[in-house]
């Protein structure tokens, strides 16, 4: 159903051109640009008869093999009778990018529901309009306007083509990558739960993410969010929470608004993880792209810098977060690497002398400790004692690696994102990188937030 | 008084050494390296006659000038004796760097308490001990073993040392500057509030920002903000909200916690901008340091993607922001400049396709109508149609300087952080940039109620 959306054989680009002024020109040209594509292209105009040496097509009816997508970009008076020649051509699947329909009037709602229903009679599922199309990184398609996501494990369905984008200059930053794109625009057809369902079974999506501003059918939702939370983590971000902010959802979308308070408590009651920002939001993704689920809930922190213990012992308490009590047995195995000044309690402050070799061994220690079950190395990068930026860093992940990466560290490296050097030194490691004491407390909210829920099953 | 610490025509660093893994080391290094410096520096250590090409004086005592500072890095245990020395030379002010006393355990409180009082008895003031030094900028005076803060108006009292360090990290990524920064550690003379009475009447702080812990004489310093307030807004930080985090500030400065509701409460009776996590902190900083205040709330916002005006509209409606209505004649005004599918409200979205010339012309109109006090260009940068990725950034900042910058704009550029000529491009133009909706409603909110306040004297 929804596969063929992702892995169709044959592409038609209806609204193909060669002005690069405008979107048709920027999907045939994404989708040309990426080498492993498996799907064959054909472009329809009739303003040309070749484009970047492909030829031409005057309609779809003309394209001489079997449509599996056609995608349309011509403007909104014309879509109508480039529907009714899809479904001449028997076209399996439909893709409206075009806009000027149900966000914008009444007439355009009648437009578009027409569209829907020519569609669902000749057995031909639609995405859009007023959208920015689709990506499935696995085969490097990008049929959709915007820049290709970095691949990965991450699918996300989105009802904001822009908060797409946004996401994907976050993924790109944050070394996290992507699996599948949707963006549904005004969602006439094809649903949020159909689309969920196919993540569901798409082995390369770990871990599943949604923006949404409405839901038509909120009750089907919830089910489809029960069926598949137990398989993988749900990650949601609503847009339009407020009176204000579904003012703009409704002018955006043209859909109906949803009560948020009904809806926040059945999400959050099926298991998924709802953010209030768009922050939250990545640090989620980040979360569940890098740590695995822990097997407990007692956290370990060593530090070497007081202050940001502190303000990462605030965050924990503000989320109900537990600090473990070290052992008699951890203490001694600990005190050896560290100076005298030490004091041997949860959190672990090492003071500014504490080096990569003392986060290296007392991480460690925490990892193989049974009563430690989540580990949170706090690191101000020191600028003395000719310390390199990225040592701590490196001790943490050496022993995070040497312990098989079993037990989720969740490391907070203060406010060091310009440390270039640490940043691609994280990206090759393939290893999670936190700047901010509420990241990591939130991190470590939902991670063992998942455990409960998967431990309940 | 707390002006020589700043300002010392002579320094004496007692415990100066060569070897590059120690305090000492890297306090002199620091304030060699710098060159504009007006103090002239003596290092004091016994175990060498030459440092760097320096003299080296066996005690303070030997110092052939009169010495205003003396920075002591010593081993704690002969810490008393050079203080002693200190005081037989008539140095003028102290900084006790070294670690281990008031926050390690009861001795090392009684041994600070003598120092006390040793000091006041001489009419010598000290700072420390357990500390990391400071530093004014003005004169690119490093007397800590810190990197050097970026130059700028902003002055921070902070009672961890490593929150200063990781302060300089996020101030030099957004392009913000320091002028005096000051690490008090476990406080046991100079007074927060005698400092903030220094950046008080320095006219180079037109930013006072404060992370706190403890606080000794809460009715003193809540009236020393009272007085600062009206001249300069100051952004406050406490750790120890909690009780984990109290536990973990006792621990880590050794000294009394404080109850936060009524500090909060207190606070912000006084009108200062108390913040409740780090990344709050830095928007606070970033926006003082650039953005004029409003002459009034409403908010007039415009964009390129409905999805980040419904997050922005989301996080308004959570702050308590107004949203402009536009007139009849701003709308007459706007309209030849926007394509017809655009609806005339506010937040204005002009979909996709405008460009930084729209961003431009709209912008000027918002900035130039009497009934928009705040405007937030709201942009997530476009990947197509050869858009240049900081023209919408470009436009907005020409707008604002044609109107000279008389009114705030607050951009949201989506997730912008790895886009370098944006990012440089704000830098050179000493601009103001947004990452995220949050950041954007939350520095609305604050110089909203920086004006109110002020409105009110």
């Amino acid at each position: 159903m929804v596969n063929l959306f992702f892995k169709p054989k044959t592409i038609a680009v209806i609204g193909a051109t060669a002005n690069p002024k405008k979107f048709g020109n920027a999907v045939t040209i994404n989708i040309l640009r990426n080498k492993n594509i498996e799907s064959e292209l054909f472009l329809v105009t009739h303003k040309s008869t070749e484009i970047m040496g492909l030829k031409c097509y005057r309609s779809v009816i003309d394209v001489p093999k079997d449509v599996d997508l056609a995608i349309i970009l011509v403007p909104a008076k014309f879509v109508e009778e480039v529907v009714d020649n899809c479904i001449e051509k028997r076209v399996k699947r439909i893709i409206i990018i075009t806009a000027g329909f149900g966000e914008i009037d009444e007439k355009g709602k009648i437009v578009e529901r027409q569209i829907a229903k020519k569609c669902r009679e000749a057995g031909i599922r639609v995405m859009g309009p007023n959208c920015v199309g689709i990506q499935n990184l696995d085969i490097a398609l990008n049929a959709s306007f915007l820049q290709i996501a970095p691949q990965g494990n991450i699918s996300l369905i989105s009802q904001s083509g822009s908060f797409g984008c946004a996401s994907f200059y976050a993924m790109e930053k944050e070394n996290l990558g992507c699996s599948k794109f949707a963006n549904v625009g005004n969602n006439i057809d094809v649903s949020f739960s159909e689309i969920l369902e196919f993540f569901n079974e798409d082995v390369n999506t770990h871990i599943i993410c949604i923006y949404m501003e409405t839901i038509s059918d909120g009750r089907t939702f919830l089910n489809t969010l029960k069926r598949i939370l137990p398989n993988k983590p749900i990650i949601i971000l609503k847009g339009g929470r407020s009176p204000k902010g579904m003012k703009a959802a409704s002018s955006h979308t043209g859909s109906m608004v949803t009560n948020y308070k009904m809806l926040k408590t059945s999400i959050k009651q099926a298991g998924a993880i709802l953010c209030e920002n768009v922050a939250d939001f990545i640090t989620a993704l980040k979360s569940f792209y890098f740590l695995p689920i822990p097997q407990g809930e007692d956290i370990g922190i060593l530090t070497n810098s007081g202050g940001s213990s502190v303000l990462f012992s605030d965050k924990a308490e503000e989320f109900g977060l537990n600090l473990a009590e070290f052992s008699e047995e951890l203490k001694e195995k600990m005190a050896p690497h560290l100076i005298p000044l030490v004091k041997l309690i949860n959190p672990l402050d090492m003071i500014a002398l504490a080096a990569g070799i003392q986060y290296y061994e007392i991480t460690k220690l925490m990892l193989e400790d049974p009563r430690i079950d989540i580990i949170v190395p706090c690191v101000v990068i020191p600028p003395f004692l000719e310390m390199d930026p990225s040592e701590h860093y490196r001790g943490i992940i050496r022993a995070w690696n040497e312990t098989k990466r079993i037990k989720p560290i969740i490391p907070l490296i203060f406010f060091s994102q310009n440390f270039e050097t640490l940043i691609s030194y994280a990206k090759e490691e393939n290893a999670p990188i936190f700047f901010t004491p509420h990241e990591v407390a939130f991190s470590a909210k939902i991670i063992i937030e998942r455990m409960k829920f998967l431990s309940k099953l």
